[in-house]
This record gives structure tokens, sequence and C-alpha cells, in this order.
């Protein structure tokens, strides 16, 4: 069997991804159809909207065989890491393919990572914004081409990582259908994730956009998962634990530990505290990504230690993702496994687990321990 | 000026209250009233009803002349050190009496204290059920009397603080009017504070029972405070802490740092969590100051240091409370101040502080950085 792969959040799963699950499959001339999707926190370090489990079933209601967690020290990381960590786990299980959105799916991506190897030799400042000009400066004028939009830097990411590590699989970049990333407008039944969130925080309609396996999940959603909500735990932390332990934090440097702290005291809510410790130097993302790992009590030592031991989490699968699980099991190199036992949930489950339980602020559903996999049948 | 000193919760102010404030005036033919009062959480480890500032200035309107916070390593303990606590401040401030509620005001406490010497020597495990038990067996043996109400539990460390330290002030027991404190029915003018808050919670009437300003500030509190509230950062803390550091927590000994970790990831709501971790060994009132700890961050080291450096935060006065301020600032031998900058709110006060924050939960009003004493003209 000859399987596809794609690196997915699906915040929510739209008519969208239907088509390019579908594109996917089709372009690769393959058989079954596998999804690396992010669990209960995005690449931003924002809440989903709907936990990992629902965003498994209405996926394999809607054309993917295979869903498999992508764990949280890969998925709430910079482009370079989530991509790579990605790439990494669809490497473990054989994908002859993967395919991947992007804005210019016409451009040679290979080509852009080699000219970038002169300047692109950075790994710990890539979250600055200061990184990302001097970065795109270089490449206009190496190339005459510009990363600007989300799906080319990732585009960019998934080359550049499969570059480094030799893969054997093809990379598939695809155009997206419909609607613009940055599209806020919902027209038609296409739309993207970013305008289907904002219609369904703004209570405006969405509900042509969504497969109907999708739609009953949201249905059920009383107030969409923010992190207006979560700031009561990530306050706290900052205020009640000592600098010295909060500098401990993954990603936390240059003094952001005190600027934080400061913040938190005064800000009554998220929306006044993120704003409050905005600066050029750092982009939202990467101060959203810190709140959580700061919430989440992650720290520096903790994560170097488990981006070293990756695993295969299944989250569901129908008849065929079952067979090509039953092909590759045998040459998968890398723990794989359907549930989450107490071993998994203290050892290399762990900030899985954690970001789980941090999740239940929206959900009274345990998002990990003995959770059984979606079995489309 | 001749002052009797009081120590209060005052979780509401009620007429009960006002009548224990002239009795003490009176008895003790003082000139002055001062109380020295718990701020936003109670012994038990419970938040207020309504921040101290309110209960400040209920307590002004109805005959209290001085308030001064008891700060929170005093306050949030059990009655020994409660009482140890708020007896070492009222010494600092020259009181000519102490008076205190007893449910048998006619015990003679000082021969108890006496009797009690031989076997109440342990300090470290008297907030467990058994040290109670077997105390007040030897209790019953050696005098006949055992101390069953909380009021008499506290008269008798009052007792035992006073006579440890040989204080100059007179004790002054007296008889708690109207309502038993278990009482949980409200009928008349008097109930006590424990079925006002009952009645807060289940919507029933207390309006009688509480003077006009306390009145004022309960109609504005649109939901009680609870420990439900708080469990969110309680339960984060439990769930994403190492056990390691959760260990250095105050208070927190004999593996209930596994037994709370355990139960939190099991439970939603705090009532689930509370009586999970509840064993015959802990009060309580025991465990609920250690979810407060835990909240808090309090660190056992913390604690002993902060304990050593007693402080007096002056809350609010009326003219009698100026004057008889006036009169002692030169002899006091510890920090006092009226307001704190942020020295004090890093240093001295930071545990009231961070209490304070943590009691921000419940109002926007910041409880301590700048806050200006209540001053009744």
């Amino acid at each position: 069997m000859r399987a596809v792969g794609m690196v997915v959040e699906f915040n929510p799963f739209h008519n969208g991804h239907a088509y390019y699950v579908q594109q996917a499959k089709k372009q690769a001339a393959a058989d079954v159809t596998l999804a690396v999707m992010s669990g209960d926190f995005t690449q931003r370090g924002e809440p989903t909207v709907v936990d990992k489990w629902e965003r498994t079933r209405a996926a394999l209601a809607s054309g993917v065989d295979l869903v498999i967690e992508l764990p949280f020290f890969y998925a709430c990381q910079p482009a370079h890491r989530f991509a790579a960590g990605a790439l990494r786990l669809l490497s473990e299980m054989g994908v002859s393919a993967v395919a991947f959105g992007a804005e210019h799916p016409q451009w040679d991506f290979r080509s852009l990572v080699r000219a970038a190897k002169t300047f692109d030799q950075r790994d710990l400042k890539q979250y600055t914004e200061t990184y990302a000009t001097q970065f795109n400066d270089q490449l206009m004028q190496a190339t005459g081409v510009s990363l600007k939009e989300p799906n080319d830097i990732l585009a960019f990411a998934y080359t550049k990582a499969a570059e480094n590590h030799h893969y054997a699989f093809d990379l598939q970049p695809i155009k997206r259908r419909g609607s613009d990333y940055h599209d806020e407008q919902i027209s038609g039944r296409i739309a993207s994730a970013s305008a289907i969130r904002q219609a369904m925080l703004t209570g405006n309609d969405y509900q042509e956009t969504i497969p109907a396996e999708m739609l009953v999940s949201l249905a059920a959603v009383k107030r969409v998962p923010t992190w207006e909500k979560l700031y009561p735990m990530l306050r706290n932390q900052l205020i009640q634990a000592p600098v010295e332990q909060l500098r401990q934090t993954y990603q936390m440097a240059e003094g952001l530990e005190y600027r934080m702290k400061e913040q938190a005291q005064r800000s009554l809510d998220f929306d006044h505290f993120i704003h409050g410790i905005k600066t050029k130097r750092y982009t939202y993302a990467h101060l959203i990504r810190l709140c959580l790992y700061t919430t989440l009590q992650v720290r520096e030592k903790e994560l170097a230690e488990h981006v070293n031991q990756p695993y295969l989490h299944i989250l569901g699968f129908n008849r065929r993702g079952q067979a090509y699980l039953h092909q590759v099991k045998k040459q998968v190199n890398i723990p794989m496994f359907t549930k989450v036992g107490q071993d998994l949930r203290d050892g290399l489950c762990n900030l899985d687990y954690r970001a789980g339980k941090l999740y239940q602020t929206f959900t009274p559903v345990e998002q990990d321990l003995k959770h059984a996999p979606i079995i489309l049948r």
C-alpha cells in the first residue's frame, strides 16, 4: 500500500480540508491517507476549538484513513521545528509522499532551501521578528522570492527538513483552494479555518463550510476555547512562581520572565496581558507559545529530553488505515501505541498529557489516559 | 489612651460583631478598640466573602477604631499559630486588654494551659485529627474539661500564647451572644458568620443580621467567593509542577504531594477533589490551608523566614484610632505602615500580596500595592 502523509491541525476540519485530502491522495496516487495532527493546542499555542478526538472523528469521516498525534513538543513550536518533527513521524510511518498546502506551489522550494543555506544557520533566534525580516531580505536578494505567507513558510520548512534528513518520500505542494488563509469573510462552501473560528466567536454563519460530522461537534461548543479562559492559570503561575523558576521555562529568555511577571500583576485579562508584553522583537505566536509553556511549567531541560524521544500515538483509523498500520508496524523504529497507560502518562507522553489536562478547562473528557482510539468501521 | 484588642475575621461583619466590640470596650474600660483582622483568606484557608477593605470599612462604621491586617503567615494557620501571631501584634500595639469570644468564658483558661503543659509539647503535628483527639483525652483526664468548640480552642490558644510570652495585657473571654457558631439557621438580628455565609450561598435572607455599611458591600457580591472558583489554579499547579517541587510546599508532608497530584488529575471540581484527599488523619481545615499554600506556591523555607518578620499593616482607622496610632508609634518595634509600595510588595508583604492577587479572582480591586488605608472622618 502506498501512503500519502499530511501535517494538519484541522481546527476545525472544513470542506477545504476534505478537498485537500482528496487532492493529496490523487496526486500521490496513494491507497491510503495519513494525517499527523496537532493535539489540543495549535502551532501558535492556542487551544483548538474542539479536542483532538472530535477532530479525529471528523477527519476519518471525510476521507482520512489514519490519524496520528503530533506530540506537544513538536506541535507547539516555530515552523521549522514543527515541520521537522512531523516529517520525522511520517518518515517512520513509511509514507511515499508528503502533501502540504502552499500559497505558491509553483515555487521550487528545494532551490530556495539551498539558496538559503548560507544565511539560514541560526536555530535559536528564529522566533524573533528581527530574524524573520533579515532572513527574508537575504532570501529576496538571493532568489527574488520572499516567504511571507504562512503555508509558504511551512512548505519551506518541510522541504528543508526533508533535505536535511534525506527522506525518501516525495514532496507535494498543493495549491489551497478557495479562500485565502487571511480572508476573514465567509462566502460559499470553502472558507479558511481562521475565518471559521472568527465566525464561531462572533456568532456568524459558518455551517455551509463544514462537513456534517464536524458540525455536530462544533454545535456542542458553548463557548469557543480561547486563552482568555486559560489566563487565570497563567497569571497565577507568573505571580506565584519565583523568577528563578520562571527562568527555567522553555524559551524563556532575555529577561522575559520579569516582563511577564510584572505584566501579569497588572493585567486582569489575557488581551491586556499579551498586548502589554508585546515588543517588536517577538511575534505574537512566539509569546503565546511561551504563555503555554509557562502555564504547563515546561522546563527547557524537560523539553530537550522529550524532543529526542518521538513516538506514534494513533488517534484513530478506518479499515484502510488499520491495514496500513499492520503493513508498517514491523519496520517502525519508535514506540507506537493506541492507548496511553500510566507509564506513558508519566513518561513519553507526559507533555501531551499535561496539555490535555489544561485543555480540560474546556471539556470534561479525559484527553489521554486510557482513551481508546477512534475506529471507523 | 487605653486600648482593647481583638482578633477577628469579620467574614462578614455582623450585628453579633458590633455587640462584641461594644462589650469588649466596656469590659476593658477602654478608650479605643483595635482589631487585628485576617486579610482575604480565613484561618481555614477559605476566601472571605468580601475583601479586607470592605470588611475594614464596615468595622470602622460599627465601632472599631483601628484595623490592622493579620499577615497571611499568621492568619492561615492552625489555632495556636494564628493566636500567637495575633497576640504578638497586639502586644506591639501596646493594648491594655485582649478580648476574645469563648463558648465557655467561665472556664479558667490559664489553669487549663498549665495543666496541659505536660502533654502539649508537640508543635508540628497539631494539625492532625489524631493529635486533637489525644490532646483532648488527656486534658479531660487532667481537668475534666474538653476543648471541642472553635472559640474555646482559640481562647485556649490565646491564653497559652500570653502565658508563654508573659504579655502584660489582660485576657478577657466574652460569651458570644445569640446564635451558636455551628447554628446554620438564621432567626432574629444575631446570627453566626457561618450561618450568614450559608444564607448568602443558598440565597436565603440574612439582611437583618448585618449592619448597613456591610450590607452595601455584600449586596454587590454576585457570586460568593468559594474554593470552587480557585480550583482551576490549584489543579493546574498540582498537575504541572513536579512532585519534588510540590514537596517543598509549606506543610506538605507524608506523601500528600502524591495523593493530591493523583486526585487533581481525576477531579474536575473542588468538592470532588477535597473529599478525594480527605483521610481520618487530617482535618478539612488543614487540607484546605494546604490547598491555599499550594496554589500560592508558598514554600516551607519562605514561610519560615516571613514568620520571623512581623509587621503592622494599618488597613483603616477613625480619629480615635489615629490618635492611638500617634500615641504608640514611637514604642512600636516592628515595621508599621499604611501603604504597600514595591519594596514591601517584594519583601515583607510578599505573601499578603500574592494572596491578594489570587483573591483578584473575585474582584478587580488591587488588594495591596499602593492601596490607601480606609479613613473614617
